[in-house]
C-alpha cells in the first residue's frame, strides 16, 4: 500500500440538480460509482474507505441548478494507465443524465506518472522550423486516390509553403492506398519537396489498426520519414497517444483528431466541456496538436467554445507543455484575417478540400493562405 | 480498383431537420462527410465519385421534424480495419448537432471481412455449461483489495452457482492487485472451485493497458485459466474487441463494458440509439456478451430502451450470431421475476456491489439470485 505518498488528483464535475443538497448527494454517489462501486455501507474500514474512495470536497454554486463540485481521487485508485486514469475520471459517470466533467487538476503524483506532451508549440516549432507565426496545415485528400495522386498534392503543398502536411483522418489502409505504400509515397514526396525547396514540412501519417499493429505502424511512418503521427483518440483510445508520446525512441509529434467525440461534448449536461475534452486531455494523453472542429465551418461550435479549447490547449499551468489547437473546417484566405485575431499566433490552420479547388495550382493557394496569415499578424511576408 | 465486386454497406440516421428538403440536404452532406471530405465540385469524376462517395437513399418521415435516412458506403471506403469503418459510419458527423446513428445493414462484403462474435448465446452457455435459463454473474470487487480477497470473494461466488465471475471495471493494473497477481488468484480460485464444487463457472479477466499489451495480456489471462476476457471498448477502442474474438488461438468468449461511453446515447438528437451501441455495435466488433446499465438501478436508462438493447443483442437477423444482453445495476432477489419477465432467458445478469453485504454468506446470496431467477423462469432448480 502506497497510502500516504501519493498526492490525490480532482476531477470537477458540473452537476445540473435541483438544490445544494442534491447536488452533494450526487457528488457522493459519483465518488462510489467511479472507485469501489458499490453501496456505501459496504465499503471496507481502512485504505479503502480512506484512500481508494472519492473524496467529495468544495463546491461551487452556479445559476439555475448548476454546481459545480471538486472530487479528488487517489493515484492508486489508477496505478499507472491513462485508460484507468479516464475509467476513473469520468468511466461509469459518463452514464449519468446531468453530470458533465468540466476540470482536472492532476497533482504531483498523477504529474510524475504520465508524460504528457513530449513536443508541445516550441518542439514543433522547432521541428517544423517555424519559430513564429501560425503554421499552415493543409490535408491531403479524397480517399479513393492513389498513392501517387496523394503524393504530387502532398509536394505542391510542400513547394508552396505547407509547415504540416496532415493525412486526411479517411486514409486508413484502404486497397486504393494501402497504408504502407502511402505513408511512402507521401512522405517522400514531402523529403523531396523540402529538399528541393528548403522546406522543413512535417508530414503526419494518419495510424489506423488493430492495437497491436499501431505502435509498429507508427515506427514504420517514422523510418518512411514521416515528421510525425495523426492518431483518433475517438476510435482507437488515448492510451495509443499516450504510448508513443513517452517512447524515447519513437521521437516524433502527435496530432489527434477528433473523429466519433463529438457526442462528448454536444450535449449541454452530460460528457466533457470542450476546453476539457479537446485541451485538457489531448495534453493529458500527450497530443502536442489537438485538431477540433472550428467555429462558422460545417460544425456547430460557437467561438467562446473554439476559444475555451484554445485556451486549454495553451493554458502554461496546463498539463505537461502548452500545445498548439488546431481548428479545421471553413478555413479560407478570407477569413485569415478573423482567426489570427481570434487565435493569435500560437496555431496550426488546417485546410481542408477547398484547397483542391486550385487543382495544380494548390501550391499557390497554400501560399495565399501563408501570406494572408502573416499579413493579419502584421509579420513579414517571405 | 476492386468496384463492382463489393456490396455496399448502409447506415440509417435520423435526422433532425425543419422540412424534409433540409433532411435531404444533410444526409448529402453526411455522405460526403463520412467520405471523401471535400466539397462536392471537386470530387473526382470516375470510381471516387461513383463509388466513394456516400449514396442517400431511402427517406422515411417520422413526426414532427424528424427523418430516417439511409446512406449506403463502399467498402472501398473501409479496408477491413473496424476503426476505419466506424470512421465512415459515424466519424466527423458525430460531431453534428442533429444526427443520430440508428441502423446498419452491413451487406455481404462487410460482413465478410469482419468477424463478429466467436462464441454468441449458445457458445457461452456450452463454456458455461448452462444449456437453458438465465446466467448469474456476480461482479469481483472493490479495487484496492488484495489479490487473495478478490479471490476468495470469487470462491464463494462459484460456490454458490455462479455462471461468470466477472472482473469489476475498475480493476485495472493497481499496485494493490496488479493484472497479472490478479488474474492468476481469482482464475485459480474459479478453476479450485470448478472442481470442488463440480461446476463450470468462467472467470471473465478485465483487460486494460497500451494498445500493445492488450493482446499479450489476454492470451496472459487465458493462460491462467481465465474462461474469457472483459474488454471496455470505450476506453480501449473498439479494434481490441474484434482482434481477439477473430483470432483462432485465443478463442475465449468476451465480454463488453460499458464504461467511457454514455455520452453517445444519452442525447436524445447525437450519437446513437441505445440499440445500436450496446447492441449492433457490440455484435460487430465481436463481442459476446453487451454489459449495459439496467433500467431502475442507478442510471437512468428506461424500460423501452433496455428492451431495444436486448433485441438488438439477440436478433437473429443482426450481424454474426446473437450474443446476450447483460443488465447490470440495481440487480436483487426481489427484482428476479420482473427481470426474468422483462428479459427473458438469454439473458446475463450482473450482480453488483450489494452481494458484499452479505459478507462470508455471499454465495448463499449467489444461490438464492440462481433459484429466484429460475423459479422465475419455471424452471427446475438444482
Amino acid at each position: 500500500m502506497t497510502a500516504g505518498a501519493v498526492e490525490r488528483f480532482r476531477v470537477i464535475y458540473r452537476i445540473f440538480a435541483g438544490s445544494a443538497a442534491e447536488a452533494i448527494r450526487r457528488a457522493h454517489d459519483i465518488a462510489i460509482e467511479q472507485t469501489v462501486e458499490i453501496p456505501a455501507d459496504v465499503v471496507p474500514e481502512g485504505f479503502i474507505a480512506d484512500e481508494i474512495v472519492g473524496q467529495v470536497g468544495r463546491a461551487e454554486m452556479g445559476e439555475r441548478g448548476v454546481f459545480d463540485v471538486a472530487i479528488s481521487y487517489s493515484p492508486d485508485s489508477v496505478g499507472s494507465e491513462l485508460s484507468q486514469l479516464l475509467n476513473v475520471i469520468f468511466g461509469n459517470s459518463s452514464i449519468q443524465q446531468g453530470i458533465k466533467a468540466i476540470g482536472f487538476e492532476p497533482g504531483a503524483t498523477i504529474a510524475e506518472r504520465f508524460a504528457g506532451p513530449r513536443f508541445g508549440i516550441e518542439g514543433v516549432r522547432a521541428r517544423a522550423n517555424r519559430p513564429s507565426g501560425g503554421l499552415i496545415s493543409p490535408v491531403i485528400k479524397p480517399q479513393g486516390s492513389s498513392p501517387d495522386t496523394l503524393a504530387e498534392i502532398a509536394f505542391r503543398c510542400v513547394a508552396g509553403g505547407a509547415d504540416i502536411i496532415k493525412d486526411d483522418h479517411g486514409l486508413a489502409d484502404q486497397s486504393m492506398a494501402p497504408f504502407e505504400k502511402r505513408t511512402e509515397a507521401i512522405a517522400g514526396a514531402v523529403a523531396r519537396a523540402n529538399a528541393e525547396f528548403g522546406m522543413s514540412a512535417l508530414h503526419f501519417a494518419n495510424i489506423t489498426g488493430a492495437p497491436d499493429q499501431l505502435v509498429e505502424r507508427a515506427f514504420f511512418a517514422k523510418d518512411a520519414g514521416a515528421g510525425g503521427v495523426l492518431l483518433m483518440p475517438g476510435l482507437l483510445g488515448f492510451e495509443i497517444v499516450d504510448r508513443l508520446a513517452s517512447d524515447p525512441e519513437f521521437d516524433l509529434p502527435i496530432m489527434t483528431h477528433p473523429s466519433f467525440t463529438g457526442p462528448f461534448v454536444l450535449s449541454p449536461d452530460t460528457g466533457f466541456s470542450h476546453a476539457m475534452m479537446y485541451g485538457t486531455l489531448q495534453r493529458l494523453a500527450g497530443s502536442d496538436i489537438s485538431v477540433f472542429p472550428n467555429v462558422g465551418g460545417r460544425f456547430g461550435f460557437s467561438a467562446e467554445e473554439c476559444g475555451s479549447i484554445a485556451d486549454a490547449c495553451r493554458d502554461p499551468a496546463g498539463f505537461g507543455m502548452p500545445i498548439f489547437p488546431s481548428p479545421g473546417g471553413g478555413m479560407s484566405v478570407d477569413r485569415a484575417a478573423d482567426m489570427v485575431a481570434m487565435y493569435g499566433e500560437d496555431v496550426v490552420y488546417l485546410i481542408g478540400g477547398s484547397l483542391l479547388r486550385h487543382g495544380d495550382k494548390i501550391g499557390e493557394a497554400v501560399t495565399a493562405m501563408r501570406q494572408a496569415v502573416d499579413a493579419a499578424a502584421g509579420a513579414e511576408t517571405a
